[in-house]
């Protein structure tokens, strides 16, 4: 995971320069699914441009694979190809990690998890990866699943993950939330939050079904997103569509390209008047973030070989 | 390709009855390439969804790769894939090839083909699949090349393919003609053409750049096309934008689905006033025939083995 959020920081800084190239997702409604195409390029001396494919209409099933492919952008040679569910729960994993690096203090404590599916493993590993966090919680509302997965987590990670009884329990004493729900409903109230906390919001945001209040963003000192080219494409579908939120917006990739290497792990946020506010960081999957990070898996195999 | 052209049949009568889903395709421009999807879905018991992907910007790389996958429709898994850049241009050839059987009478004599591209070779046999050609001329603006086509073609096929020196003394003689050309420049005059004659039109269909004349397509009796919804996403591109004509392509799959089995090989077209009149088959590529080709492929492997 350290690999994956180092490639998304590689990522976000050519994002920032407008050497990656990411448009906001294609969409082909074909009855019997929705491809859903995030198609990407990164210029320079090694071009590669490539996308990545998933039916919307299978989120659910157990079976469903994605393609992501990688084509050489100066002959068009296939240069490789991901298949399976898991690459783009990474992609989207790492660049929850990377938001918290960029955006979190280096001293928080406290990690609190809602959610125990595919994006919520990624999220927690990448949190991890970037983060020395004494206390994880994880709730999601099925007793004997969240019991599960803190127990699979525990052995996995080496970290001990604590299952507790209820949201506000998980949250209240959080430094940092990461939500990766389905829920359509808000899954945390704005008044069980500490001051200052920072948040990943991976889950629904839609104006028709978020898993955040709505207060939750308007009470948030520093609102940040990957994707403002989907922001964009959402349109009024979008739970900030319309409100003054959407303009205070800032895209992740100038963050990450703004601050200097020496410097992200001490003062992530220089601006005094901001401590103690609460920040969001709105998940929405920059295109062609996969196509790099499987660039970089091939390219790291290629070089061990 | 017979097997390629059966399957093109059944794709065009699944799409005559709505059980092939072709929306136009998706267009990504990302600067080190613009890649292209074509998307479709066959609905029906075994549901399955898919897409292939190219590089517009590598259509003239001897290297550029494709690729075409297949996903289940009911719980998502990836069927299967295609690598390379075959399978589209033996799709497109046994369309052409589909066209032909459909349109042009059973008993015509002589094939010119004009391109000596891929496009050109699939076409090529495609087209002696579904007919009995005595003669079979080839043009292209190189001598070398032409011959060196010929050569070759002919021992693959074991059909006498013959080189002529010009545009002129391949087609004026044909009963059905092949323009696989990439010109952006009409290289046939109308005034060359037989009464009666059919002519496949692969090659550069635009306002801006088209390997047909206007007179061409102004005095054909009848106007076919594979993708009318590639027809309307093309807009005022398209050579035939705003006229008449735009109005009179009539879409293969209801001339393939209105013919009975025994009745296509005799009488293509029972419209006496036509008889004489030529006939334009555009072709613009149907979404979803690339993923049925692979889809049917991977079955006859599955029943072999």
């Amino acid at each position: 995971m350290s690999f994956a959020v180092e490639c998304m920081e590689e990522a976000f800084r050519q994002h920032a320069t407008g050497r990656l190239v990411a448009p906001c997702r294609l969409v082909s409604d074909v009855q019997a699914g929705q491809l859903v195409f995030t198609v990407g390029a990164s210029l320079g001396q090694a071009p590669v441009t490539g996308f990545r494919c998933y039916d919307l209409g299978q989120l659910h099933s157990p079976n469903r694979s994605e393609v992501t492919a990688v084509l050489d952008g100066l002959d068009g040679h296939l240069r490789g190809l991901v298949i399976g569910p898991l690459l783009g729960a990474v992609r989207t994993g790492a660049i929850g990690g990377l938001a918290i690096k960029y955006l979190v203090a280096p001293d928080v404590r406290s990690l609190a998890l809602l959610g125990t599916g595919y994006q919520a493993r990624t999220q927690l590993r990448a949190a991890l990866a970037v983060r020395q966090f004494e206390t994880v919680s994880v709730f999601s509302r099925e007793p004997e699943r969240r019991g599960r997965f803190a127990d699979e987590m525990t052995r996995q990670l080496g970290h001990k993950i604590q299952s507790v009884a209820s949201s506000q329990a998980a949250v209240e004493d959080a430094d940092v939330i990461i939500c990766a729900t389905t829920s359509t409903r808000p899954v945390v109230r704005s008044r069980w939050l500490k001051p200052g906390v920072h948040i990943n919001n991976i889950g629904p945001k839609f104006r028709d079904g978020h898993e955040l209040e709505l207060e939750t963003y308007q009470s948030a000192g520093r609102m940040v997103t990957d994707a403002p080219a989907q922001v964009e494409a959402l349109g009024d579908s979008f739970v900030l569509h319309g409100s003054p939120m959407e303009q205070e917006l800032e895209p992740l990739s100038t963050i990450v390209a703004a601050s200097r290497a020496d410097e992200r792990c001490t003062a992530p946020d220089r601006d005094t008047s901001r401590v103690q506010k609460n920040s969001v960081f709105v998940s929405l999957g920059m295109a062609g973030t996969e196509v790099l990070l499987a660039n970089a898996v091939f390219h790291s195999r290629t070089a061990r070989e």
